[in-house]
């Protein structure tokens, strides 16, 4: 079967959920947003591409911070509605310079920071 | 810093995403949607219990299949609009009966299916 990004569940904005995990570790490193077009700008081009709805436009990450994300598998969920895309990270994915997004851990009833920023 | 529910950001269906990750090997098992009161009762019970958009009403995982998600641990994104909840999965995740939701993947021009249904 071939692949055809519009056959694709998108939601009410025309965007599908993105979960971003290490290839080396399996790390869970980052969820974020893409379009069809940037579902194909990412298979075309290697570079993982989501779209930002804060900035309404494409965005390849690391573009300008440098810590881009190979593409090494892009797979699909059972209801066509939602992706994994299986990463090789430069620097960390965060954009507060943490590994992951995930860092805050919650514990009883308390939030735990479990990563520091890389320096 | 003590954890309130109400203090994620939820999207105007009053729902967070939620990544469910394998405790043991890191597997992306599913994703699925919780609303603050889901997040509540995952964290009282230790059972993950998302909201079903299609049946718009609570879903404690596993409740009628028995492949129930024990929570491990569950971690907030630096935005505090996803979740990612580490469990132990006791049988297929995926109503395919699949291990993992993410069982396609896109090779190329084609999607591959990378697992079998359990038996």
């Amino acid at each position: 079967m071939s692949f055809d990004p519009s056959t694709l569940t998108f939601n009410e904005a025309g965007l599908i959920p993105v979960i971003a995990q290490d290839a080396d570790d399996g790390a869970v490193l980052m969820m974020a947003w893409m379009s069809a077009e940037a579902v194909s700008r990412t298979l075309d081009s290697g570079r993982v591409t989501y779209w930002s709805r804060s900035r309404q436009s494409f965005w390849v990450k690391g573009e300008t911070s440098g810590h881009v994300q190979e593409l090494i598998d892009l797979r699909v969920d059972c209801d066509r509605d939602c992706l994994l895309a299986v990463v090789r990270q430069i620097g960390p994915a965060c954009h507060t310079n943490r590994r992951s997004c995930f860092y805050t851990s919650v514990i009883g009833d308390a939030e735990v920071e479990l990563m520091t920023p890389l320096s």
